[in-house]
């Protein structure tokens, strides 16, 4: 699994992008930074994604952003013209989905996220429960997202259930991200809180630049590494 | 400035008292843990106190909880029977206030804390501004303390104008503090968030352990450190 960051600007000819992409099978690459900036597309990198899709090697679409679902990624992708399927993304939330129902089978799951969060969860049957119901009888599972409701009482909740044993899952680290309005506090703020609170830092982080997501990406696009080349 | 943790359980006798607080002119009392435990008062504390009282030494009554006002603590304190005035109570809050105003004058505030802390901001004539105001147009000073109302646009909010070059003040960074609902995240935990956010640590850190508090305190007992003893 090689690494290559893109170049924005330059638009490839085909033949110089299957010559470059011939050692590999597969392609990863990453939403942020690469496909657009905040909410900005970069039409160099749609083009060149389109070029790269006639080569016919296997692509997945990887983001740190959990509050997303992957149906709102496909979404997306296909307004700004890329025909995509569903399983040729992966969004932090849906790796965290995936790595809990691999590793633990299932369990009670409080989620400090949002819809897009739940929404992948609960697609790989975790059961995720209310605040109440976990400050009440704790969780197996605190996973901690990007949540723009996040609140004093969210922090209560995760930290209680923690500090009662709960395994605490960051769906990423990533402490701010660029938006229209600016730079905002992303998931990594939501879990240094949490963090504080409960004495503990995440058992797990699943999100880049964490070999979790990647390993559960190869998994999901039957690749060995060597056979992948990273774009992010 | 000596120091003396209290031990609990031992009722000392005035003659006791006296020839143990001969040396000294002024008196420092932790609230926390020292007069109560959470909300719960610990009534040989406050049998002790009583008797101090009696020696006609100078006493402030110290907390880091900056959600009260000093106001609220002079009643909670006449409640339990202790006849106090509000010059002899210093909680983080009114201590924040005191050091922004004596050595900065002044200046627009953005408050992440409760109704006290607000108050005593207010009542050494600093401008406490709201979110929106300081969303819009920045502010000198971010004011972090245990906030219940804590959220994610507070810390948006927050963090971008000490990136844009407001002070930033914690009241203190306890990272949680035992309450009747069990542990519970404090001030320390909004900082936490808040320094993650905006790639930064407090400029000032006002309440226990740090020297602020107790150099205000001695200001306002007018003492000397070596006149006063600590019991904490």
């Amino acid at each position: 699994m090689e690494s290559q960051r893109s170049k924005s600007g330059e638009v490839a000819t085909l033949k110089e992008l299957k010559r470059e992409f011939e050692p590999y099978s597969g392609l990863i690459l990453d939403l942020d930074g690469v496909i657009w900036v905040g909410e900005r597309p970069i039409a160099e990198a749609l083009e060149a994604v389109k070029k790269l899709r006639t080569l016919g090697k296997k692509m997945l679409f990887v983001t740190n952003n959990s509050t997303r679902s992957r149906r709102d990624y496909e979404k997306r992708l296909r307004d700004l013209g890329l025909e995509v399927d569903i399983n040729e993304i992966m969004n932090s939330g849906y790796a965290t989905a995936l790595l809990l129902k691999e590793r633990y089978g299932g369990g009670r799951t409080y989620v400090v996220g949002e819809k897009g969060l739940v929404e992948e969860l609960e697609g790989q049957g975790l059961q995720v429960i209310s605040r109440e119901e976990c400050w009440d009888n704790g969780a197996d599972f605190v996973v901690v997202g990007m949540d723009r409701g996040f609140n004093y009482w969210k922090i209560a909740t995760a930290m209680r259930a923690i500090r009662q044993g709960a395994l605490f899952i960051a769906t990423n680290a990533d402490k701010t991200f660029p938006s229209e309005k600016g730079l905002l506090p992303g998931a990594g703020t939501m879990v240094a809180a949490i963090s504080t609170a409960s004495g503990k830092k995440p058992d797990i982080i699943v999100g880049k630049p964490n070999v979790h997501i990647f390993e559960i990406a190869l998994k999901k696009m039957n690749l060995r590494k060597e056979e992948v080349l990273v774009i992010g």
